[in-house]
């Protein structure tokens, strides 16, 4: 049997990672780096930081492969994701027979928690569903959200009430704004609303030395948000960011 | 200034605790360990296992404290736990001046993720608007929600989909359940539902030696769920549990 670890390595701040993980990161021999179109170096960079830190036992494999590309602007944007992911399942399939040996442990290395809002447990799903024989571990890691919370200093719910934590396209629809955590929203939809009581807590590189907090009442400090998030992701080249929304009581 | 952190310690395994958790035991000299009512003898002992497991240099201070009780059966609920937690600030408030001294560090240590239905952050923001004194900070930690999607091996969310969290008293009242996490239901508030379509992935313990998972059709898997809890809960006098509700596609 094939192993493979699926590890949460936290937001981007190397000591937000937990002991489980650093252990995780020791069983494996193999690591599957996988990016997403433009060359992120200093994505990449940060995960062999890592893997040298962290790894007591030199030797392990890095093993690097672009991933497909997803049509951006197609109008079904759930079949498109799932053509995505096939496409994916298919790579990932013929890179664990390929790379990992029958007793072998493979891990991939992923940026916050694995199972919120990424798409690599689903496609090993698929990877498992087509016949290759592979045990999967999953290792929890702090997501971004909640650094976002830690770095604020705000509880992420209020008292007795639901947390509601959705994609950037799915904002628009919603009809009450309220304790509402926005993940990968590219297309900054949080400008588009003109509530005058939203506060928004916004979080970019939550972690990292380049982090940016800005908080505020949404209508006062939106150009804010658009402009530094707009010379950062200009400057480096890619930005991760995240944010609450709430009303104030 | 006194400084305080707020500490997450994970769900329950002392492997799933940051290294920045780690660093931020070692910074601070006095843990306050505060209780609810019934004598938690288990959860308390857990949590000096973490000190002297990752402390480096003995000599700290654990101050343990008795919290007080909210009232159970308030008909007002939110006012309820708004008196609780000025009673719990006019505490906290006096055991920081008492037992923290000008220029030291007291920690909390909090299973789980501070800011998500944990009351400390809220409280000692009562404490400072009260004109203690103190420079608060937040070290995310591991939730029992991540640890059970872990477990489970599932996604928190499916694609592009919002996902819910929510206290057990809030389910009876959702209009559609999918893609939901419910915690703190002690009074296992999917046993009312009659939903045939939906799926449970249950989990209490999590982390620990004593971790119990079940998943299934929630009308198939209802009673053991029940059984397994009550049974668990006699034996060791406390459970925590949380679980994810989720429709077939």
């Amino acid at each position: 049997m094939k192993q493979l670890l699926l590890i949460g390595i936290g937001p981007g701040n190397p000591r937000q990672i937990t002991l489980e993980a650093v252990d995780a990161l020791n069983r494996a021999q193999v690591f599957f780096v996988l990016d997403k179109g433009a060359v992120k170096d200093e994505l990449l960079q940060m995960r062999k930081d890592i893997l040298e830190r962290y790894i007591q036992q030199p030797g392990y494999r890095l093993v690097q492969v672009e991933d497909p590309q997803r049509e951006g602007a197609a109008s079904d944007y759930v079949g498109a994701v799932h053509d995505w992911h096939h496409k994916r399942a298919t790579l990932y399939a013929r890179l664990i027979e390929s790379e990992l040996a029958e007793g072998e442990c493979g891990a991939f290395l992923l940026w916050g928690e694995p199972t919120l809002y990424d798409s690599t447990l689903r496609i090993l799903d698929l990877v498992q569903a087509a016949g290759v024989g592979i045990e999967l571990e999953v290792i929890p890691g702090i997501s971004s959200v909640q650094a976002l919370a830690a770095r604020h200093r705000i509880p992420l719910n209020r008292i007795g009430e639901p947390l509601t934590v959705l994609p950037g396209r799915r904002l628009a629809e919603q009809s009450r704004i309220d304790n509402l955590v926005v993940m990968l929203d590219g297309q900054c939809a949080f400008a588009a609303l003109d509530d005058p009581e939203l506060l928004i807590y916004w979080g970019a590189y939550l972690g990292t030395d380049d982090e940016i907090l800005i908080a505020g009442p949404l209508q006062a400090v939106r150009q804010q948000i658009l402009q530094q998030r707009e010379q950062a992701r200009a400057r480096k080249g890619w930005i991760m960011d995240t944010y609450l929304l709430r009303r104030p009581l």
